[in-house]
């Protein structure tokens, strides 16, 4: 996969410092990436971007072992937040965990939630490294915003917070919920999606999901989805009918080489 | 992962034999699976399914190392194949491709095409493993029909021998297309989802969609989506606008075990 999407710039970035200065700082995981992963001399011209500040060219002043420094440039975009959009999972296994937290990064998520259920493993979820699947999706991805990853919250707690009204639309496999297309004509942005385990959730939890008014069960169609499939679904559909999914792409491709 | 949805059942497997007969013979591979890795004995009941005869019940009749036989119960569906959906990829990096084909199965494609563009490296591609991956999908999401796949065609020949008037489906990142949801508000199944190689489609292939009838460019919002990640969104929101995302459910889920 290219670093970046735009044949000008040799990669795009996320940095947490403030963009409107001459200079700044990177770190030193970014420093090596850029110095001894993608192999960039002093000059090479990169892309820099958070959400405070938009996004800006940028270019590689000084490169040392412990740390490299940017010289800030022009602004290329103005900021711009995602608009709302949760998905709360209960941690599934590794591979499957991280493909997840990429394609939803992809898919335009503000907020994931983790979320620990009764056949949930917390053992194999390492918040940190969600996050830097999350930053590097994001880079990748054109956003100007990385998804907030929050802290992992009890299933009961989860929908006793709840921040009302907002919808929580779960899948539904016995047939319970309104097919999803049609719940979403009934539905307007921010929403929720919430995905299970793998081995489900738990009768008294289904139970508790029941009991509650902001929970909107949705059939998927006639197949059982895997859990990171049903997420991936579910929040490309919310986009294409009531999310951002009509906006225009942030970046115009160039042509790519023949 | 459990190996079957129905906890009355040990597996669900897919087998190719006639299945209105009073016994069939497994092949080798099957047999194993059964015998060594679910450690299932003699008489263990497990459900069988293929395109032409629906899904049957079956007992473990004898169990040997050559190859176990099923005694065939009674019918638990009728047949049923899933409605045409097509998808047309060229092949990406293996991780991915197995995650895609698996996640295309679960959602219903009916035949899934590799496709040879100037970017794709086809070394990488098994068919017989994607064949692997479709079947074990088809198992595990309760489909009753295995996707076709289709001998890899080269680009150009694809879109020369089209089989018109189906809709071919196709991310576009440069703003050149209507967004997705207001696309398919203009289109009926059965539709087909093209999805290029990592480096992207060589100009000239470009030119040469542009210049099809059959061709929709659709905007998939204002992030750019990895191969993949666009494959699966695309068909998630053409089941669940256009194809049988309003089916119920074909598994009635027993509430989970607490």
């Amino acid at each position: 996969l290219m670093p970046t999407n735009d044949p000008r710039m040799a990669a795009r970035l996320h940095v947490d410092a403030p963009l409107d200065g001459r200079e700044i700082a990177l770190d030193e995981a970014r420093s090596h990436y850029l110095r001894n992963v993608l192999r960039l001399q002093p000059g090479a011209r990169i892309a820099v971007f958070n959400a405070r500040d938009g996004e800006y060219e940028a270019s590689i002043a000084a490169a040392g072992k412990r740390g490299s420094r940017l010289a800030i440039g022009a602004r290329r975009r103005e900021p711009a937040a995602e608009p709302e959009l949760w998905l709360c999972f209960a941690p599934i296994k590794r591979a499957r965990l991280d493909a997840m937290i990429e394609k939803a990064t992809e898919l335009g998520v503000s907020r994931l939630v983790p979320v620990v259920t009764q056949h949930t493993n917390m053992d194999r979820v390492n918040i940190e490294r969600l996050g830097a699947i999350a930053v590097e999706a994001a880079e990748q991805s054109e956003r100007l915003s990385v998804p907030e990853i929050a802290a992992p919250v009890d299933f009961a707690e989860l929908l006793a917070a709840w921040a009302r009204p907002r919808p929580l639309i779960v899948g539904d496999e016995t047939g319970g919920g309104a097919p999803i297309g049609a719940a979403l004509s009934d539905l307007r942005a921010p929403v929720a999606v919430l995905v299970g385990p793998e081995g489900g959730f738990a009768r008294r939890e289904i139970e508790l999901l029941a009991r509650q008014d902001f929970v909107r069960r949705v059939g998927l169609g006639p197949r059982i989805l895997k859990a990171d499939t049903a997420a991936i679904a579910m929040l490309a559909i919310v986009q294409a009918m009531i999310g951002d999914g009509a906006a225009p792409p942030r970046f115009i491709a160039a042509d790519a080489a023949s």
